[in-house]
């Protein structure tokens, strides 16, 4: 993989930069490089949320895959496209009154670009329980319509207050066995809770969650504070989610301040500020790779497009 | 690959009915399929404009990949996932009075189904010339994002009118040694002529196409009515496109009648009627398999999802 140094990047003038290495911010730089426009892709593909999922319902790629593997080879592609990758964080944006962005990254460099496009994808809220990070990924999961397949025929608990939860557990009764729902206070629609109520969901109204257990083959059982041991091989934390959405505020970008908080855009994955456009699980649900994908392509290619008319 | 006979699609009733088999059509059959609904996939992959390109650009896929490989891939996952899979195309949709829709197929049966996604790409408005047809995906393109990219240091044609011709022509400069544009009239806005002019394309005014000659190599030259010979390597064809969209009108969807007609959706993929999805080509540029894939994953969601609110 090429590597550019820091040293080069201080002084450097882009025409696409590309903040985030997942599933959108590869197909973008792919797309913005493709079309020769001079295209920095920053960040590492170890912080995207695909990094340690497994993925087995990406159009034309049979199996199940890691997500690792599948951004390697978009990582390569993205590079043999022509774009540079760096590996560094963004630490602040900033836009100059010759319209330029500046980003400032990990290690103090300072590049410049034309056209920004974010997707730095999601931090889903974490419980902050025992047991929470031990067993993500082997059982801990923060995403229904991602994983709800992998748990057919299993006992399994979502916890949540909000219709994300709600929601997930009526799906997950299509797939599990036995679904319960822990919710502290339960905040959604009656429509929704007489839905929840005839649905064969059991819940545990006003129960937090203490910790969760297991071994090495993953989650056995979860413990609330009344003490009581609920058995259960799946937990699907739905407590929303917060992008990096600081570093788009320092800009001006409009974003949704829902429980899932994301960014706004149009179909052409424009922000509210001209030359800015996101793309993937920061512009909210559906987070699957071939939503973040299709949008890294469209977001790539409108901000390509829009250097080019700034240009000729 | 599973296929059902006519007769048992005769008295079928669907959940999620999609109507194309490319990469938009299928990722949304993987999606439904996954999300537990009876879902029917109607089409032959051979319809779609993928099947038979070349793709590099699809993240995470390496290698230059044959559209026809790539589809047989989709569809087998597809099925895999549960989606049913028929090779018919549609000859009439309708609504009934309680809300399910009713859809013709070429065998005479009428499988009714609750949510509908209209996947059925978009036809490219052909020359119409002797060669056109001949040198198909051997020269002639229809594609300038697609297929730029294997034209570098070529002579190339860019045959159209309208803004995606100049803007076609434009593009091509990063990659051609030499662009003609060849415009009986041409029908842009002042800011584009101005680029244009400037650019370097060589804008060949009145003059129409009459023949595209080669050999088994490809494209050598294109013959005017003027009685020239232009040599080129590459002819874009940019006169605008048609969806099937004599077939979503029957239902009423709303559609933008500009030069490259497609149907109008929001970003989940809803079109103005209720329970009707459309995704790919169909609604418009850019004309890229990823972003057919990132449009299908929405639209199987959310009509699984549609699907499911009616049934709770």
């Amino acid at each position: 993989m090429e590597q550019q140094k820091p040293a080069d990047l201080a002084e450097s003038v882009y025409d696409v930069l590309i903040v985030g290495a997942g599933p959108a911010g590869i197909q973008a730089a792919i797309h913005a490089a493709r079309r020769k426009t001079r295209t920095l892709l920053l960040g590492r593909i170890e912080s995207s949320a695909l990094y340690p999922a497994h993925v087995e319902n990406y159009a034309c790629v049979d199996g199940v895959k890691s997500g690792r593997e599948l951004l390697e080879t978009g990582l390569a592609q993205a590079v043999r496209f022509g774009a540079e990758h760096v590996r560094e964080d963004l630490l602040k944006i900033s836009q100059r009154d010759d319209g330029f962005f500046v980003v400032e990254t990990e290690s103090g460099s300072k590049p410049l670009c034309r056209a920004l496009i974010l997707a730095m994808g999601t931090a889903k809220t974490k419980l902050g329980v025992p047991g929470e990070s031990e067993f993500s990924g082997r059982g801990v999961s923060y995403c229904v319509d991602c994983d709800a397949n992998f748990f057919r025929g299993a006992t399994v608990m979502v916890v949540g207050n909000h219709s994300a939860a709600v929601d997930g557990a009526l799906t997950l009764l299509d797939y599990a066995s036995k679904v319960y729902l822990a919710a502290t206070e339960l905040k959604v629609s009656d429509e929704l809770l007489r839905r929840l109520k005839g649905s064969g969901v059991e819940l545990l109204a006003g129960r937090k969650v203490k910790e969760i257990c297991g071994n090495e083959t993953g989650v056995q059982q979860v413990v609330l504070d009344s003490g009581e041991a609920v058995k259960a091989d799946g937990v699907f934390i739905e407590l929303g989610a917060k992008g990096a959405l600081q570093l788009a505020a320092q800009i001006g970008v409009q974003m949704d301040m829902e429980l899932f908080k994301y960014i706004e855009v149009n179909r052409r994955q424009e922000t509210n500020i001209s030359g800015v456009y996101a793309a993937g699980d920061i512009t909210g649900p559906p987070y699957q790779m071939a939503k973040a994908v299709g949008e890294g392509c469209v977001a790539g290619m409108e901000a390509a497009q829009f250097v080019r008319r700034q240009q000729r």
